[in-house]
């Protein structure tokens, strides 16, 4: 099995995972399958199948990973007392992923889900990355029952805004649009501000 | 040439767009050529050439429809004195468009723009599109030089918003997440209400 020199090899069950993203991200997802992934690793068709009972097992745990990762990644932003600080670094934390890692942020949230495969696990790791979210609006509106939905609704928002800035800022239009440098640098933090003028009033 | 019953045949140059646009339906853009194009059109290899000179030339043709139509679908959405009335109607008539053509969309908003076909047309096309948005926001901000910096940020602003908005309710995560269905059938109002408020303040 090949592996970077000077690493000790990955388990099967992890480079499995390593060679799937990259023949994502070198083929696109049409191309992945398990006999791929075998002979990217070099080891016999019937290997990666000890792990993962079918391509889309593996996905799923490809994606599970993907979520992972992102949570502990908006967990490791600037904490702030204040939660409209707060929301605004997690913004910030959520368009570097997003920039810093296309793939996976494509893996995550415009990959249609694994069919049948044991689901359950990816749906928890999802879900807790949008508790990332909701956790920092229960300081903002409080943690009691009946605000729940006005959390659910605000955390849909602030969410949808930062995956559009990442997608228009980042995507293949923008540069083609006579916008000026100057404006491309402040859209995200005018942007930012917006929202937090949006979330500070009553709908 | 194979064309649709009853209806009489297409010219070559935009029976090329539609078989060109089933392919990158049916198998991905990775998939386009002309020569694909050929086969299913039921004609010579060197047919397309005639009218496109290389597949980046067919797949620039493909983009710029797309956002023809896109921008005559948003000059056709209910119009109102009221700017604050017309960007919500522009927003739901966007949104509208996204889930009915997700296809087009993608081509417009997530596909690299091809290399180095003549770009100018597509350019002026997309920009065309941007426009409209102007259009509502120099109704808001008024129609002075000084203020186009600001109608450029708030329609980036607004864009974000809408594409995130698309991306996030129409993708393939929010089903996963333990969202009341009472929830997902507010969020699009309630974060274009959130909108609303974000850009009536002075930022």
């Amino acid at each position: 099995m090949r592996t970077p020199k000077n690493e000790p090899p990955l388990e099967l069950r992890d480079a499995c995972i390593v060679a799937a993203q990259e023949i994502i991200a070198e083929r696109g997802l049409e191309n992945l399958s398990l006999r791929e992934v075998a002979r990217k690793l070099g080891v016999s068709h019937q290997a990666p199948y000890k792990h993962y009972p079918s391509r889309d097992h593996l996905l799923t745990e490809v994606m599970r990973r993907c979520f992972q990762r992102f949570a502990a990644h908006l967990d490791a932003r600037p904490h702030h007392e204040d939660p409209a600080q707060d929301l605004e670094a997690l913004g910030l934390q959520y368009l570097a992923y997003a920039r810093e890692h296309p793939l996976e942020y494509r893996l995550m949230f415009s990959t249609t889900w694994p069919e049948p495969a044991d689901r359950a696990d990816l749906t928890a790791d999802a879900t807790h990355t949008f508790d990332v979210l909701r956790g920092v609006l229960r300081r903002v509106h409080g943690d009691r029952a009946e605000m729940r939905e006005a959390i659910d609704l605000d955390a849909l928002y602030i969410w949808s805004t930062m995956h559009g800035l990442a997608g228009v800022m980042d995507g293949p239009c923008i540069d083609h649009l006579d916008v000026k440098a100057k404006v491309l640098k402040q859209a995200v933090r005018h942007a930012m501000a917006r929202m937090g003028i949006g979330l500070s009033g009553t709908v």
